[in-house]
């Protein structure tokens, strides 16, 4: 029972600090996103399409969340109005960000200066479902190519979903991925979530995910 | 200091149940692998073309892990001599599988009576590269529509493996998947682990990498 005590312990502070998270990006008026994904499901992509579909009016900034690399803060750089790369190799928790990683980059950041925090968590359908980092929004990606059962394999991430983007459309042709069978699967866990089947590719759909999280953002 | 000793303190007890998997594997003349990649690469396809190409006179035993569901263990069931299920979700860790979990799989199999035990991890790019599972040949699959980037992202995994599956090679003229530029960045970081460009959904590639696993085979 050791070991259990000691990460519930951990998942407690990691609580609070995301409660201070929280209370900072409300009193700027700023909306933070969560955006979690399988690695390679498009989390990149997606960042960058919603700042584009958001316009110039809305001021956006990244987190980007990688276990190595800035290959991802070196794409958004020119997009978003502020990047921070947060790189989690080494540290005691490397599979996902955690509330402490983004409170020290929202400290880095002109939040008085923002609307919205785009963050982009590691790749990773498990460990990132067990953090809470402060967001008020909690975005799973999925993509065509990783099939249609993962809602069945990873389940705590897809019911915990504020909404759910389903990218890689273009692929629907050449892959094996049943949207019922998904869409379905992903309802058994989550009631609320709406589905954003799009691609960013092609820019089918973008329109529709951009809309519902414009909204959000008049709310924050 | 005190996490990281208690987490080095598990680690040490995981790579003693390891060796103990592996002395237990090698009493039995059976080879182990173990199989790894971000969800949806396409491991239990690569599996189940393994199966098939190592044919009928090689006896091969399955231990499928996933955080949640028997989707994989009910693909498999039918052309392995064994398959063992093992769902993480509520374990102390749930995001890859530990050489406690393997251990007790592996007293649940006829080792006496296979040749090779196939060890699909569950479906991630960080956690499972900490974790011996006393396995003497480590896999890590990458499948094209993931992008080219995931070496760099991700090096541990790719650092450590025996063997590069590059899957879904059907599906490279639909994206952005430059060859040369994975190849590269995983030869930075690994000199030697062979690369297998293949394709589950057409069967190209696959006699290679059955080959060289074969091989592997007749020397445990």
């Amino acid at each position: 029972m050791k070991k259990i005590e000691i990460v519930q312990g951990l998942l407690a502070a990691n609580n609070a600090t995301a409660s201070g998270n929280r209370a900072l990006l409300d009193r700027h008026g700023c909306l933070a996103v969560n955006i979690m994904s399988a690695p390679g499901a498009g989390k990149t992509s997606v960042v960058l399409r919603t700042i584009a579909g958001l316009g110039a009016t809305v001021r956006t900034g990244v987190i980007e969340g990688d276990v190595a690399s800035t290959v991802d803060a070196e794409k958004v750089q020119d997009a978003a109005r502020a990047v921070v790369q947060i790189n989690t190799k080494g540290m005691p928790e490397s599979c996902a960000l955690v509330a402490d990683m983004v409170d020290a980059a929202l400290r880095r950041m002109p939040l008085d200066r923002l609307d919205i925090v785009l963050i982009e968590n590691v790749g990773n359908l498990i460990c990132p479902s067990e953090f809470d980092l402060g967001e008020h929004v909690k975005v799973v990606i999925a993509s065509t190519p990783e099939g249609d059962d993962k809602p069945l394999k990873y389940p705590l991430i897809f019911a915990d979903a504020d909404a759910v983007i389903i990218n890689k459309l273009d692929l629907l042709p050449y892959v094996d991925f049943d949207m019922d069978r998904f869409t379905h699967a992903v309802r058994d866990l989550n009631a609320r979530a709406p589905f954003f089947p799009l691609s960013c590719k092609t820019g089918e759909g973008v329109a529709e995910w951009v809309a519902w999280l414009r909204d959000r953002i008049h709310k924050a």
